[in-house]
């Protein structure tokens, strides 16, 4: 029996009119209708879900076991190798002035030269500890530490704001001293590489501002899990163009093979994602298929462009991948409202198809009518436990 | 007050068309029409229930404490009185041939003689520890280990599948060792009484297969909890045909009156059961009624049958013990769909009648109705903080 958890990233809005009420989605109007349908709170009533942290709720995995910052999968995601107790940092390359004030956390949003720049810091040492640097999207990367006594109770570089200085990395428990130091290195090696890479002396004379500083946040140190195949005895794997997305995938043991056109944005290429959805499910139980451009839409408070992303999905994906599943799980990884820009607590609509439900009175998969339906309120851990239940595979507890 | 708790078990089902929304149930309906409704998780969300730690929670007994193995509970339910850190099994009368391979889990399901064979088998002694064996229905029997030092962290003789040889009891745990050894010595002197006895030599005389083993499985240790009355300051009965609900309910000190015809099976005397409810009503505030026949239909994958056991339940006993409580909850331990044969997950219809609760807009006990209940979704260990709350015995938190 097939399994398909398409999740749409911060799909759920507020207010009267949503994206998913708005949106013209005749495919999975026509599931939710046989379906069952409810809300999903992913880590609970009222707690505001990063995308990491639920997204591991979805996959069974209760992130406060196994939650250890973002870092970690965002390293995953960009396909750097992660030893057990390693300690890995999401970076953005930024603007410092001579001050080491930070004026631009994103070097203007102009990616060129970004990959050379991003290279030239990579394979360093310090002691005992071995960094490896890796350009992900835009101006972001990951960047890991590997080696021994290492910790996650350190303080970001990233000031997260314009117009401070640089932070330097403190640790925040004592077992942290090492790693912040470290950091410290690192961060004034790199600046002092980026300063004077051809690269950047490219951007300069396009009149780009110069990426000369490496800005470091969200920590995150490595513990293997049990794995997906081995917790539920499926075989899984993720389509998805975001490297957070495809890292959480990778730290749970799933396959997760690389989608040319997923690109992680609005702009991404659907039609890739089901070419790619139709090679994986010959050879896996289960399928997690992630498009970020419904969130990103969100931040930006664009509700239109949020609405024809749900219309895109439902059009070249749902339409054409439904079919291949048995069991057809269709919701998001949190609310990112356009009224809001920002993730929020707001639970998700969410729906269950398999033709032995109990179909319920929604006929659509949208706030309105999702916020009465059969599954009720449910959070993120109960997911896994409905497909165990309907491909048979759930224990019983007693006799 | 008097509360009736109505248990039919296994009544939950999946799809459009289950037994509760098929059956024709008036008085059922009249006390949904009156009463509140939602959906019961018995041991919580995506959990498939066993029948004996549902009905520990159905009483408000949380089987993550209580529960210590269904052993204890059939012998329980067969009449066995059992001493504290006793332990329990459940056992088969099978069939082996001459290298112990089972040929036969249930000795061809024919009961000749067995009342006989198993009383044969009765009252051995093993250094300190005394064997008393108790046929109960069928092929089915309980089997007490009672002496110092006995644990349940044993395995089964019971292979469970035949073709295979009667398997010997080890300890999975040092203190199991005693057990173990203690039930293999039975499991051969039992072997060896059986194929000697009058009995058996008849059974091969009429042409069935000969009944010469014992097959034991589900270790189970006694702890006494605190009882129903105790607890809860409600003298409670249990009308039930089952050994496995009967021991449950006498497990928390229910009485359990002896209910000549009511069998635990689809052709059970519900006649003979309204006449029990009527009498033990008249001394006991909390009547518990268990009905098998909807569960063994859903196991057989019947659906037309277990529409029908509901009809009955409706018509023979609704409808002449309702009018006997100011309380009425009806509902199940758990889902056995027809289409699954087979516990699962699925939350079961619940309906709390009393003259002064909320009604919602359920007119009917079932699936499509209740999921929108007053209720929502509750579970188990919910149930009797709502009759508390009702009959005025609830504990308030604070001042």
């Amino acid at each position: 029996m097939k399994t398909l958890l398409l999740i749409m990233d911060g799909v759920g809005d507020r207010g009267k009119q949503t994206s998913l009420g708005r949106a013209r989605t005749p495919h999975l109007d026509k599931l939710a209708k046989t379906g069952i349908t409810g809300m999903l709170h992913p880590l609970g009533r009222g707690v505001v879900p990063g995308s990491d942290t639920s997204h591991l709720a979805l996959f069974g995995y209760d992130p406060k076991v196994y939650y250890k910052g973002r870092g970690a999968f965002e390293a995953f995601g960009a396909g750097l190798e992660l030893k057990d107790k390693d300690v890995a940092f999401r970076t953005n390359l930024g603007t410092v002035d001579e001050n080491l004030v930070v004026t631009d956390r994103r070097a203007g949003r102009d990616p060129l030269g970004l990959d050379e720049l991003y290279a030239a810091l990579d394979d360093m040492e310090f002691g005992d500890v071995m960094i490896k640097v890796k350009h992900t999207v835009e101006h972001r990367g990951a960047l890991l530490l590997s080696g021994p006594g290492l910790s996650a109770s350190v303080t970001n570089t990233d000031p997260h704001e314009v117009g401070v200085k640089l932070l330097r990395s403190e640790a925040i428990a004592p077992e942290g001293e090492k790693t912040a130091s470290i950091l410290n290195q690192f961060t004034e090696q790199a600046s002092a590489i980026l300063a004077e890479h051809p690269a950047n002396k490219m951007r300069q004379e396009k009149g780009k501002v110069s990426a000369n500083v490496v800005l470091s946040r969200g920590a995150g140190i490595y513990f293997k899990p049990e794995s997906f195949e081995e917790k539920y005895r499926l075989k899984g794997v993720c389509i998805a163009g975001g490297a957070l997305y495809k890292g959480a995938a990778r730290y749970v043991g799933m396959d997760v093979p690389d989608v040319p056109g997923a690109t992680g944005t609005t702009s991404t290429d659907l039609g890739a994602k089901t070419a790619a959805v139709e090679r994986a499910v010959r050879d896996h139980d289960f399928v997690f298929v992630h498009v970020k451009g419904t969130d990103a839409a969100g931040h930006d408070g664009n509700a239109d462009l949020k609405c024809q992303m749900v219309e895109r999905i439902d059009k070249e994906l749902v339409a054409n991948i439904a079919k291949l599943f048995e069991i057809v799980i269709v919701t998001g990884d949190h609310s990112t409202p356009p009224s809001a820009k920002r993730h929020t607590a707001d639970p998700v609509p969410i729906l269950f198809w398999h033709d032995d439900v109990r179909p319920d009175a929604a006929a659509r998969l949208c706030e309105s009518e999702c916020m009465t339906g059969g599954l009720g309120h449910i959070v993120g851990l109960d997911i896994m436990n409905l497909v165990l239940d309907y491909v048979g595979k759930a224990k019983m507890f007693g006799e």
